[in-house]
């Protein structure tokens, strides 16, 4: 190891990017310093102290620079990010980033960049913040053995839904809390919609089984239509309304994987992850199930993840990308059967919801739902539908019951 | 990556060699190829099948072999695993071992093998079977933020109190039980006087912050005395006796380690690890608290952990030992103040132990007991006489209250 400081670009200077400079005058072993900071404005009052001159607004000032070793980029634009992070590939400069949306939407070209240029990208800092997820499936869990990831990927909504579950809170006061407290992305459907679980899902699944999914063929639901209803009914069935993603073999050579609200029974691991906090359950053939649990949100976690990041740059460290090199690596599949929840007032759900089988059936002048079986392709043909705002769905499957 | 296969001389086939010789068979992605056996006795009767003639009581047939790249050890020797992992490194050759006494007697000098033969000894399954715990120490959590690593880390002590203690067993039953399930070192000693744990916590302190204590120099107190009357006090104030493992800084660029049994409270991550489970908590100053969990003993998920190993070794993955080499490593004392309850009977405790305050003292025929402050270092100093068998010891410091 040298004891050179790595000289870093950083891009985004918001809640993370803030975090980080403070982070790295916390870890002088890191010998990490950082040379110039990008932001869209330069006059903009900010709470942290620099030193005149580390500022810019010229991207080219960082990319095109002799004295830079590293890029970190933690902007909140998906397009601006790939601009920026493609482009410095493209030059071989290293780059760690934090913008899952970016990497899930561009991950099979990125890793051809990386290839190309003889360079690396690392964002273990994009899922589930300072859990280590990535690194962990790259490198600890063997594809053949692993059987499923499972997790709360998103901090935020969990926040929002600890608060409003547990603590009887309106769904908006606890979603302005959240944005308050740093957890919410400025977007915040992202958060409450499922989206951002879903790229780290997407990321994750990547690194679990070597397979690249694009998000738009996953099905994805969010929490944003809970209602009162909804938390009564998990309320009395004794279960936490949880936003879950999970990938998973389902046999065959297949696997399958979505993110949605599920009813999660107080035996199960992630049960117990509140708040801001991601809990993420691995189970593999031989080790049965292994879970990871810590802060998914907030700038000093994601700081410090990114710092993790930073250092194993200064050993060269960068994703192989094993798994995608096998050569019985499953398929992806929707053709499997859910049984799920769904809550409705007038929209005609048994219309619109070709169920193969319905357990449960209930009806009232308020509030209806149905519980039935249903192909996770036929939810996925129908998300337009689905989409309605009297709708809530909840994964209540006993179809996965023995893998959590 | 190339795809011929890793070649592996085996050093043991008890109940961890055998289940890597079923792991390796269930990955054909490993690439891992086991070419050869060594065991004391050819003819005892196993309850696997092996193909005729892989087998050998010769160590130099795996030692001197010419078509062995790996050498994995996983005999239940201290003394004969010394001799062949520093043999094998000594001819330059890679080895994963599992035996966590060997490696925490000996990881200086391996440490130094490693480097002057340039090849890598990994040993990850060593601690806390298949939850990742060195790799991540070593990689991934960075020595200037971490403050803490404490967890229950051996899974028959583990398995055993959770009989006693929540199933009204008797300890010898539930000893049997380990035993029988394979839980339990051939020496049962090693788990239940918290020796198992040591070994593994002076492991996880080499790569948590890049210092070796000898194993010797540490507090290390069991659970073959808990009595009764312990577990009725402990469930009179609501809390479980975990035998916990703990590294913590405590300021003053000092750090400071020990094993003993805690009470647990149940607002700790580590009160739910029940059974044979292992649960590591990983504290530090920005991500807050990071908690894994998994299976921490058996064959399988030990195995398991062996061949991430070997996986890691077709990467030429070695440990850097990075923290080893920082400039302001913390110093190891033992001159802090821990709050511990000392239950005994006749042995005359509060003329032995120079307690600096008393808080609770209760004196009956049956049982005794005293909750006092006491430094470290004067426990370390009365080991022996804390070794009477009326005497059982449990850390019930708020010292470390907000560390956990």
């Amino acid at each position: 190891m040298d004891n050179n400081k790595i000289r870093i670009g950083l891009f985004g200077f918001g809640v993370v990017g803030q975090g980080i400079y403070q982070v790295i005058k916390k870890a002088p072993n890191a010998h990490a310093e950082i040379r110039r900071i990008c932001v869209r404005d330069i006059n903009k009052p900010r709470s942290v102290e620099i030193p005149a001159g580390l500022l810019t607004d010229n991207a080219d000032e960082i990319l095109h620079a002799d004295d830079i070793d590293l890029i970190v980029e933690v902007i909140d634009n998906a397009e601006a990010s790939y601009r920026i992070v493609s482009s410095a590939l493209r030059r071989g400069i290293p780059v760690v980033s934090g913008n899952k949306a970016m990497i899930a939407r561009h991950l099979p070209e990125l890793i051809e960049l990386q290839r190309r240029h003889d360079t690396a990208l690392l964002y273990d800092a994009s899922s589930c913040g300072s859990i280590p997820v990535i690194r962990n499936l790259e490198e600890y869990y063997d594809n053949d053995l692993l059987l499923e990831v499972k997790g709360i990927l998103n901090g935020s909504s969990n926040y929002i839904l600890s608060r409003v579950f547990d603590h009887g809170e309106s769904y908006s006061d606890a979603l302005a809390k959240a944005q308050a407290l740093g957890f919410a992305e400025s977007d915040p459907t992202f958060d409450i919609e499922g989206f951002d679980s879903l790229f780290k899902l997407v990321i994750i699944t990547v690194h679990a089984l070597g397979v690249y999914v694009s998000p738009d063929d996953i099905f994805t639901y969010g929490i944003s239509s809970i209602h009162d209803s909804d938390i009564r009914y998990a309320r009395e069935k004794r279960v936490k309304i949880k936003l879950v993603a999970q990938v998973a073999k389902v046999g065959n050579g297949c696997f399958t994987m979505f993110v949605m609200p599920e009813f999660v029974r107080s035996n199960k691991y992630i049960y117990s992850v509140d708040d801001e906090y991601n809990g993420v359950v691995v189970r593999g053939e031989c080790y049965d199930r292994q879970f990871m649990f810590g802060k998914g949100a907030g700038s000093l976690p994601t700081a410090s993840s990114i710092l993790s990041d930073i250092m194993a740059r200064r050993h060269d460290y960068r994703y192989e990308y094993k798994k995608m090199h096998y050569l019985d690596r499953p398929s992806y599949t929707t053709d499997i059967t859910l049984r799920i929840y769904v809550r409705y007032r007038t929209t005609p759900v048994l219309d619109i919801l070709p169920f193969s089988k319905i357990h449960e059936q209930y009806i009232s002048d308020d509030s209806c739902y149905v519980i039935g079986d249903i192909l996770l392709s036929e939810l996925i043909a129908r998300r337009p539908q689905l989409a309605a705002n009297d709708i809530f769905i909840a994964n209540t499957s006993t179809f996965f019951e023995h893998l959590d």
